[in-house]
């Protein structure tokens, strides 16, 4: 079969060919239909994150994925069901406390493997399998938008703990401010409107833009950090009460304090290289303390999360699901799905049209 | 009667004469057993942190009491109760959402004063007066260490929201470390003893020290910071799931994401000035988010965590407690409560040996 993948030499992903997976004991074969490029696909393309399966001199990509059951193998899956797999598994398939609640998102480095991403390969490829207990099921309606439902539950899981911590009292928020105009950013940034009032998204763009036309359409405030840093949010807008990070600029971490209202929360996603810079870390310190906030960093997310997602992209209108999507390719001619400019925001790669399984 | 207070050209506190207060409709007023200094009300001498009240050339210290009611005054309450006192109050008597819900310790500045630190005279006097919604009923077997009431129920209040912070997932934390060895983290560490396996508690002291037998006593583990900087206690001891910091010293904020576990939290209370220097922002950021780890200020407290903290206390050892009280002066000779030297941990002004009431 057909898959896409990336030499332990090389930063361009490449066509290659390579046997169709047998589904294991407790596994489903699932044909791909869609899979969806992120900015960590761009990281683990440079060799900036992630890691190859041990002894591979290739990894498959792609960890945003939607297809179809084309082999149940006994799972309770019916052929033909939608499905978008979880991205951890167990490595080695050795099972650990994480993996037992479901919460493999929480498992500590070492104690899981990422497809596509971490020591395991993707599912960029004509067919995968996955232990059934991994395969989220969506309606046929979403499959055409099913590469959003792994981006959206980081969202999810984000906004889960976030919100968690700030459960020990009463939190009203009404503003958020997103860092980040890619497409998880612009995908949180729908999802924040259906929660606060008021929302920001911060980026770098002039106009005409498509990233600043999908901020203006879902109803939210531009703000360019080249005139207003992110520290400057309260006194050119207001204060807010969440910020979301997902661009990855490390000084974004530190400025987000001063963003926020009091009692706020900053959840961090990105994941920059080490810098060294100067803070002022005794103000930022007592700003935290004083006005009670927080900051929390996430990454992955869990079952229940892929659960919340799906449910939110029902809700999401598909005019707006379709601006998020800038390219649609074939395996065969890959290259425009790795193109990371200003006219990109999700690049998907299809695998065929959809063919009845039974 | 006598009070304790602080003058705006001064940096003594000194005894002065003020009448006794009369209560205002749904006040009680109540006579003053002890009154506790900590790290705050030096700060407040100095002029470092907090603001006289309105229009006033002083402001009567303390925010940690401990009283007696001496006139109920129809709130309900019985002459002879047994009270600790809330610190924050009502701005010129306006109230906000914040008192309404019981949540003063969430309201932003300039929604609440605080007594003896921000606006308000303090308790550092022979009688007060107070709501009686904002008094707390001890048990009398309490009243000798009342003074600790306050305190420890800002650590109630951090932990509620630490714990909350990870309440989204199956958390179990197993070591903390203390960041501090005053008043506050000592009390915290004994604390934290009754809640995880291991505690750990950071200073900067040589043996013998009052403070580090404390820690012996406890049965945690003394970090001597300037052999073992905080950043470096998993190379030294473990990872700690929970950091508590009640140094005030700012690079603690930070180094503090180093010391944690995957998944852990670190509570910030101390205060520190504006301090500009160096971090590894990218590594600090990264480290924050691909271990789920979280940051989370935490100020005052509110009427529930003072119950939780007479709670703990009652159960706490009373030569712990006896161990932690250094000075026991009047107000008359009010200067050794304020030393702040390696054989001072808690200094109480008592007002007078307990009298019946009725």
């Amino acid at each position: 079969m057909k898959a896409v993948a990336i030499h332990r030499d090389s930063d361009t992903p490449e066509l290659v060919e390579k046997p169709r997976p047998e589904p294991e004991h407790g596994e489903a074969l699932v044909r791909t239909l869609r899979v969806g490029v992120d900015g960590t696909d761009h990281e683990v393309v440079s060799g900036g994150h992630g890691r190859f399966p041990d002894g591979a001199d290739h990894m498959v990509l792609g960890h945003e994925a939607v297809g179809v059951v084309a082999d149940p193998n006994g799972t309770g899956l019916d052929i033909g069901q939608h499905v978008v797999p979880t991205v951890r598994r167990k490595p080695d398939g050795q099972t650990n406390d994480y993996f037992r609640r479901s919460e493999a998102d929480m498992a500590p480095d070492g104690q899981y493997v990422e497809r596509g991403i971490v020591g395991a390969h993707g599912f960029m490829a004509e067919y995968f399998t996955s232990p059934a207990d991994f395969l989220v099921e969506i309606p046929a309606s979403l499959a055409p938008y099913g590469v959003f439902v792994e981006p959206l539950s980081n969202t999810e899981k984000a906004i889960e703990h976030a919100w968690a911590a700030r459960s020990a009292f009463e939190w009203n928020p009404e503003a958020a401010a997103v860092l980040g105009n890619g497409p998880l950013g612009l995908l949180t940034l729908w999802r924040l409107t259906q929660t606060v009032d008021r929302t920001y998204c911060v980026g770098r763009r002039d106009r005409p833009d498509i990233t600043l036309d999908f901020i203006d359409e879902v109803g939210s405030t531009y703000v360019d950090s080249r005139e207003t840093p992110v520290d400057e949010i309260p006194a050119a807008h207001e204060v807010v009460d969440v910020v979301y990070e997902a661009t990855g600029y490390a000084p974004h971490a530190f400025q987000s304090i001063e963003a926020l209202a009091p009692n706020g929360v900053a959840a961090l996603l990105g994941i920059p290289d080490s810098w060294t810079f100067e803070i002022d870390g005794g103000g930022l310190h007592t700003e935290l303390v004083l006005d009670n906030k927080c900051l929390i960093g996430s990454v992955n997310s869990g079952y229940t999360h892929f659960e919340a997602a799906r449910e939110r992209l029902e809700a999401m209108p598909t005019d707006l699901l379709d601006h998020l999507i800038t390219t649609v390719t074939g395996p065969e001619n890959v290259a425009p799905a790795f193109v990371d400019d200003d006219d990109q925001i999700k690049a998907v790669v299809a695998f065929g049209a959809p063919q009845a399984e039974d």
